[in-house]
């Protein structure tokens, strides 16, 4: 307590998580509101057929919609396993949210392209590795927190950390696997990544937590 | 407390609606703020004229402003008598936001086609569709959480929850007319829109809430 | 407490002023964020002048930004006086917000045809009237929840109470005057608009409070 | 407590900082999403070539998007120095957040002109510029809250807050030089602003506190 003695502690260094999650559920519902502007109104004089004829963006909008509503859904569902962030992780959330914030541009590449012959496979590719690039950042993200326990609750049980693990490793693999598929075929690529979407619905498993952190590695 | 007994809780499942509420309030305020980009500088040599001549943006804009206006009034009011929330009734909100990030797109739909004597039909239907989308899932969310008391308030009076199944469902049927109506003349069906949406300006009932559970069915 | 005694509370009716300030800070933050997109790359061959060349849109988007970032701190400071909220000061509150979200189109009509004799005239009372409407339904705000005290607290001074009354009333008349002196002389009337944002840049009076209420009328 | 006695005290004027950051989160979320809108669908028969073409573009969006994020991060280390706010911080914040919302703009630009042998130059001073602003705002705010403490913690050690006026004042000596190098050769004036970007990436100095003020100076 003697004067000029100096300490550092941390009140300017964030630990907990409260703002990384209140700062990304912005940009959550600002990039979901977004995919909406890249649908333009057709001009022409039959609107009713043109209406209709939109139906790759209406597509493209619903899918792209429904992906980023279960990546906040999970963003939501995992930051509440972990304990406290660091600047690392920070940055793996800001790289993570750079593919979010990217989507509504490859959903407009699709929709504007899918129905043309000469550019509906290069669209599909483009589209299939935009949903690739937040995966791969989704489960860099949680490689880096999990491992060792470094970041989330102790307490979670090894079986449940292995689960998250094969899960969002396996989400990686699918969605290479359908980018390389729209390679070969488009559409099979795309229902692919419809496929995925639709999985992503399921409601995640509950947590399983351990009493007495030793016995459950 | 032996060490490797494993069990199960929640507090990675999210239970209460705050996370919820907010996200949906993100996407209320950035669509309602959406709506203006739909609406550009005219170009042209007499601008008074021309801005005297975009009433029907102004008309379009100030009634979607006000219809989502009043769906976050609404949401607020509806979201205190849930209790809690789970995997299906955040799918279903997410689903009525998905409706409510796409009315900018209705909406100038209806500015730019509203004088086109061949384009106004399908434009007043489109929009009063775009309007019942939202109502219809909106009417989905409430009876996936009152049927039973699934997540409401235990304690709120039957009559109240008949109430507010029947006005919800009301809505939808109105807005259905309202579609109708618009195949046989445009301006009965987007008066019909305005006026739901007046109608929607008035108060909501304060709940009512019974002691004692099991008379209040 | 016998079963079946129905009784009226109000938890799902909104009170407290939270929710809506949490809304209009989210319009606030969106509506000031999106003045950038009503100003476009600049096409052609020699970028350096085109970019200098876009002075009035940087004027229009610096003016903007401030009159909404200025309305932003006296938000809080007036929500801060109100004890509560009821159904007509949220209607209010939403047309309020409705002119701010409007205000990123008149800053793009300004900023585009400041330069064309023909048209700047029409731009500046368009941009003019603009303000005005912002400040006439916050006024009209105003009026509703300091009449009687009906919404402000009730230890607010009366002398403080005329103040605010004074100024916004006073806003009102002044942003009227900057819209008919604009069809006067257009620079006279952007002038006049460009003060009364610098003039909103001193504090706002301290509010001023009184120890019994009877004696403070 | 006599009747008539008035007091002057502070429930209406804001003195902590949660709403300003509350507002500036809002503020960097929007920006930060926003970026994406100003790449478009290109045109054309030959996506994938016209896709890969776009690297410009990704390459901006990305640059930017850093810059912001890591903006945010700074935004908070730096508001929790601060014990309170007043309206001139406000204000020095809100002249700082003008030049992030700036942002999409001169990013646009870049990205469009990059490959124009005519254009790339102004392109690049502009984006540099563009880049200066904000760290000159951040720095004048900076220094008047730092300044005699004035707003800052009484308890931070001396040499940190003079660690921060240097790294503050360096950068915008730093982002003036890359603009100064952009009018020689643009790639090292851009490269210059990537070093950049890419040094803050690094964490930030944990702030250090000094027990009993005097000696600390």
């Amino acid at each position: 307590m003697e004067p000029g003695k100096t300490h550092t502690h941390a009140p300017g260094s964030e630990r907990d998580t409260t703002r990384a999650e209140a700062f990304s559920d912005g940009v959550f519902a600002i990039a979901i509101t977004l995919l909406i502007l890249q649908i333009n109104v057709p001009p022409g004089s039959d609107l009713a057929s043109a209406l209709l004829n939109l139906w790759p963006s209406y597509f493209a909008y619903v899918l792209s919609f429904v992906t980023v509503g279960i990546y906040w859904a999970r963003h939501h569902f995992v930051f509440k396993l972990y304990e406290r962030t660091n600047h690392v992780l920070n940055l793996l959330n800001l790289h993570f949210l750079l593919w979010i914030s990217f989507l509504p541009f490859p959903t407009a590449v699709l929709a504007t392209n899918i129905r043309d012959p000469g550019n509906q496979k290069p669209a599909a590719v483009f589209y299939a590795v935009a949903l690739l690039l937040p995966a791969a950042s989704w489960t860099l993200m949680w490689l880096y927190a999990s491992r060792g326990r470094r970041l989330v609750d102790r307490h979670l049980h090894a079986s449940f950390l292995r689960w998250a693990t094969m899960q969002y490793v396996g989400s990686v693999a699918l969605y290479l696997t359908a980018a390389v598929l729209s390679l070969i075929d488009f559409r099979v690529g795309l229902m692919m990544c419809v496929g995925l979407t639709l999985l992503y619905l399921l409601p995640p498993r509950d947590p399983v937590y351990a009493r007495g952190g030793a016995s459950s590695r």
